[in-house]
């Protein structure tokens, strides 16, 4: 119905944080990959059970300290349904874990179709009276060029089943402003439209810490159209990909976030899946190497900000 | 490298039109639909079995006369990996009968992960030295609110693999104009901006035809829109969904193509997968009703066009 029970997690842990799990082969220590190789060869299978194994080994060290995850769902779709069912078991797995689940699927359409986006990643299908989640997340990200008819869909879902979205406004990227910075006849820039619109979307979905369901993708990289947009977009909750590895530092997340350190929950995925990488640790510490850098990003992120 | 494999396949066969398999459930006749309900019960494997039993038949009786088809992403999606591997399928049986195959995505992110999305649909994954194409399409819609980080990791596919993208400009949906109609400050209109951004991205990709690798959606439901466009973007081959159900006639149409009769393919759905339902037959002649309601939309778009 809002995004109460992330924003409730990210108290509890006193950690605006999520971890991206997008998960490239060249990711996975080899003693991994090596694991099916018996059984499966070097196939889509192998490398997607392998896949799994990795996530299930960050999951299990990082899920009492960081409150979500957030799978990219090309990286899976790139080992077409073998990837498929590896993105299904790692939401699962997560939710087991008592995390709340983002996936990133940028999802977009209209009507019908879009229900059944809506349907397959936060909602269910019914299949002669029983009902079924196909992939059972806690939210999904979406892209909002279709207009109203590509949202309404969804919200139904965040109503009745307690989900969220978070719709792209200002991405990361070097050439979001492409389109996005561009201004209206009226001055205000295409982003920004965007923006007011997840406020209409989501009027009538506020929790009880002020964001309803209708969150918003702004990265950090652009720390001025951050702070502009926290305090356009009142109720909008933010999803803040393109902290650490894109460039975008701790300092300039403040501004993404209210005076109670909430409205904004901060993504990390190469930074952490592959801290074992950089700190030059054994592979097979990669999972306890991940737990490190999430704390580390935790306490680099929190120093500026009032959580609690 | 272009479009020019399909615009060949419309002018060998005399027909702009392109068939969504967009299988929702009740769209499969009854018969189908238990057929695997003794083996697998009713769950996402039997229904997705069932849908590819429904696309096979649908592309035995159209592949002479129809060069491609569009399966929408969502309806498979929404079986999670059974569905998945129902689409691969389908692909996979399509183009074995030669047609061209249009996978309806709208896809978007940026960088690495756009470079997944693009290797997952039109591109191959190298797993261990081997070559494996996971959905093998020849194109795939796509979303271009990111801008050029988003559409650059396509265009390689486009020029290595000779691959197409549409990408959405002007949907057809009734709430598209919300952001889409919006003015910019120099009067543009941001979906002529987006149009203008797709010629520019497929500038040395033209092939024989005039035609680029980086195609256009734009809704049969804005006639007016769709004349302007063909008129603003010569290079740019257009997708044209919204004929029939959603409310676009085929004389409105005629704008979206250019003097030859190319530069414009038309989708229908619905009204094909369900042409058995209109026209009253027995279910087990779905397919055969396909075919004459494929035709039937040949003919009726064809009479406007001077295509050959």
């Amino acid at each position: 119905m809002s995004f109460d029970r992330l924003i409730e997690k990210i108290i509890e842990m006193k950690n605006p944080t999520v971890v991206g799990l997008d998960p490239r082969p060249e990711y996975v220590p080899e003693y991994i990959l090596r694991r099916y190789q018996d059984s499966d060869g070097w196939t889509m299978k192998a490398v997607s059970k392998a896949i799994f194994d990795f996530n299930q080994a960050i999951i299990d060290q990082i899920h009492d300290i960081v409150p979500a995850i957030k799978p990219q769902a090309a990286y899976y779709e790139m080992f077409g349904h073998y990837g498929i069912r590896t993105l299904e078991k790692t939401i699962r797995y997560a939710k087991l874990n008592g995390m709340f689940v983002i996936t990133d699927g940028k999802r977009n359409d209209i009507g019908a179709t879009m229900e059944a986006y809506a349907s397959a990643h936060i909602g269910a299908v019914t299949i002669c009276d029983t009902e079924v989640e196909p992939f059972g997340a806690d939210a999904l990200t979406v892209n909002g060029y279709l207009g109203t008819d590509g949202i309404a869909p969804l919200l139904k879902c965040c109503r009745e089943r307690d989900k969220g979205i978070f719709v792209l406004v200002k991405t990361s990227n070097p050439s979001s402003g492409e389109l996005q910075d561009l201004r209206l006849e009226d001055g205000t820039p295409v982003y920004a439209k965007m923006g007011d619109m997840c406020e209409h979307w989501g009027t009538d979905t506020v929790g009880k810490y002020g964001y309803s369901a209708v969150g918003a993708v702004v990265g950090a990289t652009y720390p001025e159209q951050l702070s502009e947009l926290r305090k356009r977009l009142p109720h909008t909750m933010f999803l803040v990909p393109g902290y650490g590895a894109q460039g975008g530092g701790a300092e300039g997340l403040k501004g993404g976030f209210d005076e109670n350190g909430l409205g904004a929950i901060v993504n990390s995925s190469r930074a952490v899946m592959c801290a074992y990488k950089k700190e030059g640790c054994d592979e097979r510490d990669f999972a306890i190497a991940a737990r490190r850098e999430a704390i580390r990003m935790r306490d680099d992120i929190t120093q500026y900000i009032n959580l609690g």
